[in-house]
């Protein structure tokens, strides 16, 4: 069995962003060498995503909308967790909506997609350095 | 290590379906051979999901009153997406709340299921063949 | 390849908890002996989840009261499910929207987490016997 760990860094200027991280995943599945496998890719921080979805303007702002009505950013005092200093309880929970991780099938040495499917960084709370985790085994 | 790549095609006649694969997915892992490992189950579109719940109509009718609460398919001009052309904004957010994918272990030669959990295809913009993708690796 | 099996059980006092259970997932991990693998953890019943968050009790109060608004326990006759005389269709939903399963990277031997990463079983339909099924694969 093979694997191969890697780290990915994101600081983005806004406190929420949505990155199409789907090439540096290819990168390392290609330079990992594994043939068939699985790649876990996830956000190591409790306040992004990592998910599959479309790369198109329009309906990443039709999430970001959606997130917002679910679970709005202010007033921040609507959630319990912002009384410990934070201002972050909205993003905690867009986060969870959203999803931690996306594990992907790995099919004669590439990620096996469907005709549409991009991996997306989904930061809820970023102006800092957070980290993704890509973790791929097999042969 | 071994491995087994499966895929499989839906044509709903509606646009919104779900239907249980769950013997379908048994029968991979049968043939897989592998006796210790995971099975990863995943739509491979990005408007459908496969998740795992209940065998019961009501509960089935009830997460899609549940998705259309939350991400109306009408009007379709709510969403940006649909200035692309598309009407499947909502089935974009819908497939999110349910989910991409699941992993599920393999023991002893079968899926580790606890009593009521069966896999679901869950298609929110169907009427046009779409797949599921279906990896087992073990031993 | 090595892999591992373990099956936790629990029975909470009320219908809906929230359990830290990191510690026993590490020592899970600890005796499997792998150094490079993945960790599946997945909920066994289908009105349950396993997810990753944080351990503040702020924001568990805070997932708690956004999945009660999203999908409110009383009236009951409000879920076509309970219609079967059950009384738990708000727990299949709530289930699918924190999610059924956690995949962990394990990178030298370790749960390979960020800094705030904690593994929660989620109850929502407790007072009774549940199962969490722990499965550790690789070398």
């Amino acid at each position: 069995m093979k694997s191969t760990t890697e780290y990915l860094t994101f600081r983005t200027k806004e406190r929420r962003e949505y990155i199409n991280i789907t090439r540096r995943i290819e990168e390392i599945v290609r330079e990992s060498g594994v043939q068939e496998g699985l790649c876990l890719v996830n956000a190591m921080h409790i306040t992004a995503s990592v998910y599959i979805n479309d790369a198109e303007s329009g309906l990443i702002q039709d999430f970001d909308d959606f997130l917002e009505r679910l679970a709005p950013h202010e007033p921040t005092s609507q959630y319990r967790h912002n009384r410990t200093g934070e201002d972050n309880g909205d993003a905690h929970i867009k986060r969870q909506v959203m999803g931690r991780e996306v594990v992907v099938a790995i099919t004669k040495g590439k990620l096996d997609f469907g005709p549409w499917e991009q991996i997306y960084y989904g930061e809820f709370d970023g102006r800092r350095p957070k980290r993704v985790l890509v973790k791929v085994i097999g042969e």
